[in-house]
């Protein structure tokens, strides 16, 4: 997760404004969607993306990444390295090094 | 940022496949977009989505968020809150306290 | 405009399974950008992507956009003839020709 | 398809800028997805997408998605109804009828 500080300072923007009405699940979904595209955008003509563009833009996905996650009670840590277990067992080294074959999923 | 634990095991699991040669922040940016997508399948025709589907989907989003973050060297914790300042100051919460209008942005 | 019987087939087959009711513009909105992450998919770690996939993502997409604006009786060939006219406007040839800088609309 | 005035009409655009370097499949698939999600955007806090700004995103997602059929060769109606056909028997009225559950692609 980020720090608490971090989840604490989004959790305390919010409330100030009485922005939390705006926040539903399917709300955030669409949001983090939104700003993963704008991040997508930095690289739409070419691979060399801005690098402050990059930065502005992935801040905004995972904004809302917590504040979905606060909203729903979610530990970011905890599901990303439950899924990495997963991911190990569907990759196995020996069966995975190096190959972008079926690399289809992380 | 995620706690050093979980870059660290970001880490070392990319290097241990030899993966990271497929981590231009190209590709990195595309797969943010295309598991922001997934996730807001999960609210595709409701917007009761199944929690842990979300749960899964929010993880690989943010998988990839790590992973651009340490191939770029950016510390995600720091342009979260650089971005929140700059949204404070642009909805202030006397002008934006409970209204949609114009909230197009966070 | 897709040929009318292409619309035609459409609607018939919406109608048919008593679909209409899930097809708010806002889920079809959602519906696109999906699809439109699936399209991704194909290119997700190199510029080759499969033609065959390519053409059944690239199918899903405009299906939805059909939808969409059959639900908002939008003519598709008369919109995006609009908005070429708005994009020559902005990009005019002697200004834009060969440049990617600022190529950031079409 | 699009009627074929609107295709050479795009074809004649791109022709006349020099842009049709920068018009790689996997760019013009990255465009499709940026712009479906301003057309998402049109529905990020509410369900009631303003029209106008509907149509010029509809618009744009159209366009990227015509220019990529005209680069590999693609008829859009002809995918169109494949895809309708393979949907057809997928979801038969019987069974699909009324339901989202399992409504997961059309």
């Amino acid at each position: 997760m980020a720090d608490q500080s971090v989840k604490d300072a989004l959790a305390a923007f919010v409330a100030e404004r009485d922005w939390g009405q705006f926040h539903t699940p399917e709300n955030l979904a669409k949001s983090i969607s939104i700003e993963a595209s704008e991040l997508l955008e930095c690289f739409q003509w070419s691979a060399d993306g801005d690098v402050n563009r990059v930065r502005e833009e992935l801040a905004d996905v995972l904004t809302y990444c917590f504040l979905l996650a606060g909203k729903l009670g979610i530990d970011t840590d905890e599901i990303v390295l439950a899924k990495l277990e997963q991911t190990r067992e569907k990759y196995p080294v020996e069966k995975a090094r190096g190959r972008s074959t079926k690399y289809d999923a992380l």
